[in-house]
């Protein structure tokens, strides 16, 4: 299959790409290069030095794989989506290029508008250019738990039926996220939800959970690593969690900690997508699934990166912190998530195992972590009024 | 009070900026003249040609009423609306100032693209601008009814309570709409309520039927006219068919004209946003209303501008025309309004004598009619695949 991954660059493009070039499709991965700026900006390096995307394509071909094509261009730009979708022809796009992390989005009103316009505006370059010249590609197109918030009943898989006075509908299921990040992708969401009945797009919408992970189990090649993000901006909670435990830093719990969220593991998160791209959708009609493998609250995830530092004879602590984002501390969380299952797919569970071989993994850079990027700096828990 | 109408030269601007300051607040009128353009773009010019913004305030104001302040700038800028919110500090902005045409948001790409980029733009920074200069501020936006489309079940009023497996949660109603211009007002909602829930804003949203009404009821002063649209871009039904019914054109319906629709004369836009303005929410609260008075299928719109035009001896036809839009044709439409009534609206219903008065108005202007501008051209009806 042609498959074109729209931020092949990122925590996860690239360990897709890889996994999807392996399989045998021909990929293209294509990137802005958005969030290497915006780490430049910040000051928020990966764990690890990552080469430019076209020299990770050449490392991962010389070591005997197939072909990445590489093309780094601004798809805020509408004419080099076209040029994209009209060049590929791809079958499917992955779409993951957007600005991803939810306190960036909330950082200051440049930050948050940065995040708007690139999100929506990609997405809108996508669908339109897809409409353009390849009307039957499928987009698979990474969405997030956070779309839904919390709410005090069941989360379904992306839809919610409902009976009123006798009379029902089914509804995508309401969201309210957040972060500006998280309310960016319910816009994407009703973005393409419009298109997909208006226009016969063929989209799959994962509303995935914190990913975990450093290796992608695809390549030994330290060069081939993803970029490993661990700080406050960037840095997913448990990534962060098992470099501050390296690192002899306590593990920095926002507020109680009894925050609930499903998670999963970045090899997860590739067989996820690569069973979305086996089971497109046919024209008009809109699958959503809930990527993630088990739920923990953040107390329950630091208690478990406690035991598998203990397991290594490094003594691991708990600080907790102000809690700097507007979320419920403390709240119902009941959520589907059986169709990803039922396509075949097979979890790895955050086993003690699975902890340690990451803190393994990890060790040997050790010596580049920068304890200063944990600390939580932008705050917008709700002001009093 | 001091009132900021974001979009002040509009169909609905214009006859609020009056409307409010005769009723004696400070009224300051903001415009991109972005309609204007696409006005002159598109050739779809008003009924009456309609001066210039600042020459209807000096118009106005040499009438003997109260001063109307203009600013012409562009609202898609966050400098410009920085100054506005930092130098006026109202205590309300009334923001009408999007792209209003559904057609003209499905005309091609570059027309969605600004549609998307323009509304969301303008909202977006209007929050921003409030947020850092006027956090007190209240905010009555312009939303529709098209942002509820047509479900099976009745739309309640902006919120839904859900009982799912025993427990229950009160969601923003979900929304899905038939138009991009619908869609980005669906974003508008979900934009706003974010920010209100994460920062305390305080808005109203006003879901608004399609208006009718030529004569806001205000001045007498031809000039003082609202710019009146009966093209297939920016003309909404009900004025198109009073003017087709007047230049001896068949009654354009779309369709099999079973679409059903709340409507109200502007008349009432006017008073309902002032009962808005009267009773804004504390920080923090979004306040979300049905604005319309009374339920048509377009069929019955048409047998009642029928039956008026036979009271001044016109004889007036319907042509059924294939349907442009995408859209139910037959469906259920139970919708919620007590909110705006409990606050003390008195509807302007659409009786015959209104009709009749109505074309009595515009008969005068007859001659200036051009019937090429009737035919919907923009169609967007779900493609076979």
């Amino acid at each position: 299959m042609r498959v074109m991954i729209w931020g092949g660059d990122g925590y996860l493009g690239w360990p897709t790409a890889m996994y999807l070039a392996r399989a045998g499709h021909e990929v293209v991965a294509v990137d802005s290069y958005l969030k290497r700026d915006l780490v430049c900006a910040t000051g928020a390096e990966p764990l690890v030095p990552v080469p430019p995307l076209a020299e990770r394509a050449r490392l991962f071909r010389a070591a005997g794989d197939a072909e990445i094509r590489v093309e780094i261009t601004d798809l805020r730009e509408p004419e080099a989506a076209h040029r994209l979708l009209r060049e590929y022809q791809p079958e499917a796009v992955v779409h993951y290029a957007e600005q991803p992390s939810a306190p960036y989005s909330m950082r200051g009103e440049d930050e948050a508008r940065l995040t708007l316009l690139n999100n929506l505006g990609v997405t809108f370059n996508l669908i339109q250019a897809v409409l353009h010249h390849a009307p039957d590609c499928a987009i698979v197109k990474l969405g997030t738990m956070g779309e839904y918030g919390t709410p005090n009943i069941a989360i379904e898989e992306g839809w919610l039926t409902v009976t009123h006075e006798g009379r029902s509908e089914t509804f995508l299921y309401p969201r309210q996220a957040s972060s500006l990040y998280h309310t960016t992708k319910i816009l994407d969401t009703d973005l393409l939800w419009f298109y997909v009945r208006s226009a016969g797009l063929r989209v799959t919408d994962l509303m995935q959970g914190p990913v975990y992970g450093f290796d992608a189990g695809v390549s030994d090649d330290a060069r081939l690593l993803t970029a490993f993000h661990y700080d406050e901006l960037f840095g997913t909670v448990l990534n962060r969690f098992l470099v501050q435990a390296l690192a002899g830093h306590p593990l920095t719990v926002y507020g109680r900690g009894e925050q609930r969220r499903g998670y999963l593991d970045l090899r997860d998160t590739l067989a996820c997508v690569s069973l979305a791209l086996a089971h497109p959708p046919p024209r008009g009609e809109m699958r959503i699934y809930n990527q993630f493998t088990e739920i923990f609250s953040v107390n329950e995830l630091a208690a478990r990166v406690i035991s598998a530092a203990r397991t290594l004879r490094m003594e691991a602590t708990v600080a907790h912190e102000p809690n700097p984002r507007f979320e419920a501390e403390e709240h119902f969380y009941e959520v589907r998530h059986r169709a990803l299952l039922e396509l075949g797919l097979q979890p790895h569970l955050l086993t003690e195992e699975v902890l340690v071989g990451m803190l393994e993994r990890l060790r040997p850079h050790a010596a580049r972590v920068r304890p200063e990027l944990f600390r939580p700096r932008v705050r917008w828990g709700r002001p009093r009024s």
